[in-house]
C-alpha cells in the first residue's frame, strides 16, 4: 500500500460531516468556527460586521466596486457571455430549458481581468480576517441568470456538494458573490436562511457517477429535505441581500441558499469566487467517487 | 344565414384589439376607461384609490378580511385542495412538472362559501363603482402556488386571453386576488407593471385548437414580446404588492402581470376571482376557434 493511499484513507477517517449515505436526512452540529479570526481593532470589518457574519452566515456590502471598476468587469462580462455562446468549452454551463448561457466557469484562470479581482487587496484583507489564513479559488464563475427565462436554484449548502464530490473536509471556506447589475427583490435574486450555517443538513441518497454537468444546469442530488430547510426558515427567516449594481455578498460555505426564476426583464449577472483556506486543501471526494474536473473544484493550492 | 350568424359577424367586425393574428407584435392604444364610473364623495373608495387604480392600473388592500373570515376561507381552500389532490375533474390544473394542485376553477359554483364571498357587499360595491355596471363572474379559482416548489406565471394580460379565446368585446373587467397566506417578496408574489393596463400589446402566433389544459399549466400563445415588456418595465417599473393573509388586490384586466416561481417552504394560496360587466357580455372567441369550457370563461352573465 503506498503512502497516498494510506495518507488519503487516514485522511477520510475524519469525515466529520458525512452526507448522502443514509436514507433519512440527519442534522450534525457544526464542528468549525464560522469567524476564524479573533477581531481586534486592526481587523478589516468592525465589530459588529464581524459579529453579524458570525451569527447571520453572510456580510453584505454595498458600493463595493466603484463605478469606473464596475464598468469594466460589466464589459468584460459581456464579452464573456458572446464568447461563451458560441463555444463548446466544458467551462459553460446552459439553462435547464434552452440554449442560454448560465454560468461560465475557471474565469479567474482564463481571464486576467478576473484573475486581478480575485486578489483585490480589499476583499483578500476580509477574506484572510475570516479564515484566518491565507486562501486560494477554489471556485470561479459567472452566472448570467438572464431576464425572462432565468430559472432557480434550488435551496442548498455549497459546502455539502464540496465536501462530498470535491473531497473539502472542513467548513473554512466562504463565497464573494459580487453583483454586474442592480439587484431587485423581483429579479431572482439571492436568499439564504441566516443561521442555518451553524448546522449541516447530511442529505439522502448516493450521488450517481459524473453528474456535475446536470447538477450544475439542475441540482437533484445533495438537495436539503423539505423538513429541515421548513424550520430552518421557521428558526431564522430568508434574507435577500439586494442593491446597486457593484455590491458584494460574502457568504459561509455552509449557509442554505437559493434564488427563485426570473422572468422580468432585467438579468441578475454577478462574478461568483470561492475562496478555501490553504489548510483546508482538498482530499479525494468523501462519496468514494471521481473527483469532479478543476475548473469546478480546483486541486492546486 | 340565420339571424345568430349575421349578429355573430356585426360582433367580430368591432374587434377593436386584434391579436395572435400577424407576424410581428403591435401596440395598440387602450379604447376603454379604466375607471368606468366618475368619482364622488359616495364612492366605496377615496379619490386617491381611485386615481391610482386610473393611472397604476392596481389596488391593494391590506386587511380586506378580518381573521374570522379569513380562517373560514383557510380552511374551505385546505379541504378543496385535499379533495382536489385525489380528484380526477377537469377543473383540477396541476403543475408543469409533477402532479401536485396548481389550481382549482370555478369554485364559485361548486362551494358556496365562495359562491358567498364573491358576492361580498363592501367588494361588489368597489367592483360596480369601478365597471360602473352590475358585474357576474368570469372566471373564479384558487391557485395553491405550493411551497418549494411553485413554478412561474409568465408576464401577460389577462385580456388578450379572455378577448381572443373566449370573446370578451372590451376592456371592462378586473380581477380580486385574495390572500390566504401572508405574501412575502420572496414566495413568488405578484408583480405588476404599472401603467402597462393603458396599451394592448397585440400578440404573435395563431393560437393551436384546444390548448386551453397546456396554457394553464404553462402559457405559451398570447405571451408578449421581449421588446415590449423590457420598454414597459422601463417606463412603469415593477410593483409587487404583498402583505398579510386577508389582503387584496384589485387589477385591471389588461395590466400585464406574471409571478417568478416560488422555493420558500411558504406557499402562496390566493382566491382568484374575475368580474365582468354585464354590459360586456361575451361573443364569440375573437380567434374563431371553439371557446373554452364554461368552468375556464363562464358564458351565462
Amino acid at each position: 500500500m503506498s503512502n497516498n493511499h494510506i495518507s488519503t484513507l487516514q485522511e477520510k477517517k475524519v469525515d466529520v460531516y458525512p452526507s448522502r449515505i443514509h436514507s433519512e436526512p440527519r442534522i450534525l452540529k457544526r464542528q468549525d468556527p464560522v469567524v476564524h479570526s479573533e477581531w481586534n481593532t486592526s481587523s478589516p470589518v468592525t465589530k459588529e460586521q464581524s459579529d453579524f457574519y458570525e451569527q447571520h452566515g453572510y456580510l453584505f456590502l454595498e458600493g463595493f466596486l466603484n463605478q469606473e471598476e464596475l464598468k469594466h468587469y460589466q464589459k468584460e462580462a459581456r464579452d464573456l457571455q458572446v464568447t461563451a455562446r458560441q463555444s463548446e468549452s466544458n467551462h459553460i454551463i446552459r439553462e435547464p430549458e434552452g440554449s442560454e448561457v448560465r454560468s461560465v466557469f475557471a474565469i479567474h484562470e482564463t481571464r486576467p481581468v478576473f484573475q486581478k479581482l480575485s486578489q483585490d487587496s480589499k476583499l483578500l484583507s476580509i477574506v484572510e480576517y475570516l479564515l484566518a489564513s491565507k486562501t486560494y479559488i477554489h471556485q470561479s464563475r459567472i452566472n448570467y441568470k438572464p431576464g425572462f427565462t432565468g430559472k432557480e436554484f434550488y435551496w442548498h449548502s455549497d459546502f455539502e456538494t464540496w465536501h462530498v464530490e470535491d473531497g473539502m473536509p472542513r467548513m473554512r471556506a466562504l463565497s464573494c458573490s459580487i453583483a454586474l447589475e442592480d439587484n431587485f427583490h423581483f429579479n431572482g435574486p439571492l436568499m439564504v436562511v441566516p443561521g442555518s450555517h451553524k448546522e449541516f443538513v447530511a442529505c439522502v441518497g448516493k450521488t450517481p457517477d459524473n453528474h456535475f454537468k446536470d447538477s450544475l444546469r439542475k441540482q437533484e442530488y445533495g438537495v436539503p429535505d423539505h423538513d429541515n430547510l421548513t424550520r430552518m426558515v421557521k428558526e431564522g427567516g430568508i434574507d435577500t441581500p439586494v442593491g446597486k449594481a457593484g455590491s458584494i455578498v460574502i457568504f459561509d460555505c455552509n449557509i442554505m441558499h437559493g434564488s427563485n426564476s426570473n422572468i422580468t426583464p432585467m438579468p441578475r449577472s454577478n462574478i461568483f469566487m470561492v475562496y478555501n483556506s490553504i489548510e483546508n486543501k482538498l482530499v479525494q471526494p468523501y462519496s468514494g467517487q471521481q473527483a469532479r474536473p478543476s475548473y469546478i473544484a480546483n486541486r492546486e493550492t
